[in-house]
């Protein structure tokens, strides 16, 4: 005979199965679009052709998966009535999921600029910049996803200050690309199409530091978007 | 005494008036940040700092009604098991939010370039195109907040082409902007950011047609993101 507990028990157990399909699936999300994100990178910086055209192509698969993982959601809130803290991290995957799908249309764009620079010959200028902020968002997203993963709050907060780093050298890169247009004209049309790769990989680093945020909202229960960095510190060392 | 009927008809009553609730402060919220869109064009084309300031300040009330939001949406979530189209609902809205706070984001950028371009002194080139995008944006705005109030699917779908149509016209102004700093390489700073404004306004159009999508999700219960307009007009007519 099954008993009431054996079957509130197996219905939870049903439920933490569908929760950690969703978690593994985002993750799986996750590390299709931080590919995207080294591979649109690499075509940039290797005038790779072939492999942005690929980028390209790949797109439609985050795409999909966004809308099958936002999918998963729904029949969850709808069939389950999740407490609290099972409240908590649907809405977080809800809104990363939102933030991975567009670091994919960012690395699709990049792939874009890339087939544009590969067309008008190499343009060293600006591909340093690239190369620097490029990596250090590819270990955003990388670190954003590890946090998620492992439910670690102070490596999401460490994501966030990445992110205003970023910020920084993101406005000298632009400043110095400026410049070399000033100096030769000629350039100005190559030169912008570096400067768009840049403006991308920036937005990368912004949704790279949403789905931090989530992750600690997630863990600490705390809401730290618009928040200074001196207060969320305190907050992750008050649990700590 | 109380009927079980009656009781089951307040709770009822009482969750619409929470969603109803919640409608009004979205709409609330949607006008506050269509007023900055308007402020912020309008600061940029009369080179009006203190508008311009005003923007950037007004941004944090928008981001706090964001957070006020979202807390309702999670409180309902947590409290009361919604129905199907009530789920429907709170998501789109949670969504929808999202979109509109990054709007605003993108309002108070244009602010900021509208106060270097004021510093720099008038810069017509470009002018002509920020405010015929930035019109078209405007309205962009105002008719999905509009599509939501009337749950408008029909209109939802216009914003969604008018989108299409201000990517044709922001590529076009971006050439057009491209040739001024060639033939005149001192009006580079000021034409880079006459385009980073034109990037913002485009950006508030991509935004804009996210929101017309959870609404055409919300009345017609398919997820049209993605999706290729024939199949969308094919989904609308099919309904009516």
């Amino acid at each position: 005979m099954v008993k009431k507990d054996d079957y509130t028990q197996h219905i939870s157990a049903q439920f933490n199965t569908e929760l950690e399909d969703i978690r593994s699936n985002f993750l799986a999300m996750g590390g299709m679009v931080e590919k995207q994100v080294v591979d649109a990178i690499t075509s940039l910086l290797e005038a790779d052709s072939r492999l942005a055209e690929k980028v390209q192509a790949a797109d439609k698969q985050i795409n999909q998966m966004e809308r099958q993982i936002d999918e998963e959601l729904v029949r969850i809130l709808a069939r389950r009535q999740p407490a609290a803290s099972d409240l908590r991290f649907i809405i977080a995957i809800g809104k990363s999921i939102t933030d991975l799908e567009r670091i994919g249309d960012e690395a699709a764009k990049v792939a874009r600029y890339a087939l544009a620079l590969a067309e008008e010959g190499e343009s060293p200028r600006g591909y340093v910049e690239s190369r620097h902020i490029g990596n250090q968002v590819r270990a955003m997203v990388h670190d954003a996803l590890d946090a998620f993963a492992r439910f670690d709050a102070d490596l999401a907060f460490r994501v966030m200050q990445d992110d205003s780093a970023i910020d920084t050298e993101y406005k000298t890169s632009l400043r110095a690309l400026m410049t070399y247009m000033m100096e030769d004209p000629r350039s100005i049309s190559r030169v912008l199409n570096v400067m768009w790769v840049l403006r991308s990989l920036e937005r990368i680093g912004d949704h790279a530091r949403n789905i931090s945020e989530q992750l600690i909202f997630l863990v600490k229960g705390s809401d730290v978007r618009h928040t200074s960095y001196e207060e969320i510190e305190r907050k992750l060392q008050q649990d700590n």
